[in-house]
């Protein structure tokens, strides 16, 4: 039995990791922190898992954290990962960061998010559709929402030399803005709306294109992110503008498909090498 | 044309009040009040009325607001409103109260709102159809929203003679919890729920009581208040609990569509006898 | 493995079942039937399926069925049931019959779904927290949606003997009113919107009266149905009115938490003498 | 009074015409028609017009129309509308057709609509920022819903001769699909989604690409329409492609602003030389 950590599990993000781990066969969440509700059971914070998990939120040190954990994801904001990762790391636990401290390299990460990083380390980028290293890696940079389906959408084209640029307009379930009421997410605000914001700073296009340029040098990205009247998801529209030199001689449906099924075929050969990609995963969503 | 005057214009009924003002032939809206937002245009809260409301929030003291107005509205929390509306009334003002500090008698109030009350007066109670002495009162109480669909659903079969017991059901919008954001309205906990809250004891069903009492001293009254995925409306069911002694006697449709014809033609004949009732409120709804 | 069928499998019941039974890891789906969709993947219908389940919706004979399944889920809506029930049963397969044909006694059947019986037949009433013979039985009748939720939460206050009369009121999501598009179900008529329905005729209040009458004979029920802008999920508020009797001594919170805990304590005791009541089935819900 | 009358009424449309003109000081609904709803109180159909409108639908034909009405709205769908406007424009009254028979040029048409004209006119393209002929016109080709917000929201950058492509990407509420039923508007279909649809072949592309053609000829134009879950309204995000020989010199938002300042302040004066441009329709929207 795998034994997991949450750094910061007093978000949305902290609680769905709970109620995954709750479901898996071979992993065991042993210990959720946050200072601010040292002492409170997690169900109080996150009902839905009353009389699922008997935890309780507490706020030891890294090294007790490393002792009494195999596996640790830091749950926390952007700027307070890096807080925690090196310790973990050289007291010996892998660590899956779900926060921006280490997607990027050192200078696009101080340039994109305008702070100076305190501990930078190499991270594997958490995507094991484009980087089959996850497998076995020691330390995970998990993408952020929006790259993530983002980037899988457009690569095979990316690849394929197609694109000249890529324009995606995501259009995101509130729960991305997380657990803390703000106007944006009062419901008289979101409800019959449709809300864009950021329009051409968010700071995700840096993963987009950082992920895209590694399968096409010089391709272009645009990313506009908006919020819509739904709880969880991100639907993604990206326009794929093609090259010039493809002017009549562009794919048709069917050609398209096999890029596609290509691409993601020769991905999941790498993964599927080894045990268990979805064990613990794996469930049908429900309908309607 | 009429000067109005708005004691507290920061929330949603301040912005409506506006809005309805805006709308209207014979009366104009002169002053807004906030003490926070002192020197703020209107349009920057309430971003609907941008190019429609000129006005900025002010911080006036009582005698100028009576001074420039014919008609307030105090549309401030209870407990508040009565710092404001014996001043207004007696420099002249005519006020429509829209807290709860005049809608009960003092001991009444007292005993449901949990506090002292420091100016009572006595105001008419604003619902036109079982109060048509608001014609003319130069100082009405506003009904809470819950109160004014209920009591006007039971009225007629109250009146009538025919109910034990009226136990109200309402499925309310959330715009009526206000323009602050909280846990209530952040749009993950709303969407696809509905939440029933203060079960057994919401303030307002001593409102419904009093009015229902009235018509039919003893009739017993519940009141149960929810909140669903919407942003404005109530809908109220009234479970009427005919008395026993109408078993085997109680009114088919017919007769009680008569009796709700003839309740609300009578009240409204009162009301008719004078000039413009809806001027300035009547537009149809939009569907869909 | 337990083998499954589905008898009538093109709606949102037969879409769940398979997807429980997806999950389930004593148990396979081995036949679903539809005479109009008949050698169609369930995937093109079911498309959360997809990938899922390969079956095809087949049209075999009842004796087809019970040879190639061991247990059988009839979804098909009332008065067809009844075509499948008998014959399923007397081949040896244990069904459980989802529609309404064999949850309320022969005559109080036909009376409430004016319809003549064809072959009527004894079923356990679905609901184990009340009929723990469940457990093992060959025919279990499944209640109906508002039922279940509505006669467990009056269950311990009824059987206590304290209620003279409960009033349902029912705020359901509209997956309930089936897979089929309707005016109701359209999007621009139920949004910001709720909408009560068959307010006093709802052919459910049989069976909430027959299972509370079952704990305390000769208690009043009343049941009124609403739909809200929500797709899954019934919140139902049962108003429960104490008998004159217990008039200032009515129990309070604390007592009544201790009626509830002891009535669903002693019933879970019948249900876990055996093996793995939630097996399959235990998942925790996601939120937000 | 001007005399008002509408073929098609039984829709969306039709209704939200009514409710306009019941608004409207200077104009008066006296003729709504469907075939097959003839004899039918508007009520019955439009419920939120009930004691607003007496009328019924009727099924009269061209020449009595014409004779009753000095204005009329065609709100039938594309292919039906060519079958009344020459009529109604030889029998000498003014029209406004909603449907796409007369937006675009007749090769046009045919090319995008896969179908013949049965009677092509030249009408005047009903977009009073482009079109100032508008005013006084006896025939306005009532443009469709996406290209209104998607043109306007671009025409200053395409004039301005900035835009060497335009992405067009809109989330439209479901109201635009019809007062009918679908799959798509089926409420478990659509809340908690975000449906793209006919992605880049959906015909307003050409309406869009006519009028910004006419500002920038050349300026290329994509256009992704998807439905949200909302009732009513459409946001469009325009993705503009500044054209290379900009690079290094694009606008800030300072002159980005003045450049739609300045290009609509144009507009309305053309427009503000006559009388009342609001009339019967200037009213502030709701808020929440």
């Amino acid at each position: 039995m795998i034994k997991v950590g949450i750094i910061g599990g007093s978000g949305y993000t902290g609680g769905e990791l709970l109620r995954l781990l709750s479901l898996h066969p071979g992993a065991e969440a042993v210990c959720i922190t946050s200072r601010k509700l040292e002492g409170t059971p997690v169900g109080d914070v996150h009902t839905h898992l009353r009389g699922i998990s008997s935890l309780k939120f507490e706020s030891p040190t890294i090294s007790e954290i490393a002792r009494r954990c195999d596996f640790v994801f830091t749950a926390v904001p952007h700027g307070t990962a890096m807080d925690w990762v090196p310790g973990l790391l050289d007291e010996g636990a892998k660590v899956v960061d779900l926060s921006a401290d280490y997607r990027l390299p050192l200078d696009e990460f101080e340039k994109t998010y305008k702070m100076k990083h305190k501990a930078f380390r190499e991270a594997v980028f958490g995507m094991p559709e484009l980087h089959p290293e996850v497998r076995g890696a020691a330390f995970v940079a998990n993408p952020g929402c929006y790259p993530t389906g983002a980037s899988l959408a457009a690569a095979p084209l990316v690849e394929a030399g197609l694109a000249e640029r890529v324009i995606f307009d995501s259009k995101s379930g509130i729960s991305g803005a997380g657990i803390a009421p703000s106007p944006t997410s009062h419901y008289p605000n979101l409800a019959e709306n449709v809300v864009g914001y950021k329009l051409t700073t968010h700071r995700h296009t840096a993963e987009i294109r950082q992920e895209l340029s590694r399968l096409s040098p010089g391709v272009k990205v645009s990313f506009t992110p908006h919020v819509v009247p739904a709880i969880r998801g991100i639907l993604t529209t990206a326009h794929v503008l093609v090259k010039d030199e493809f002017a009549g001689k562009i794919p048709d449906k069917t050609e398209i498909s096999k890029i596609y099924q290509e691409f993601y075929a020769i991905q999941n050969m790498n993964l599927m090498m080894g045990p268990g990609e979805t064990e613990g995963l794996w469930f049908p969503g429900g309908a309607p």
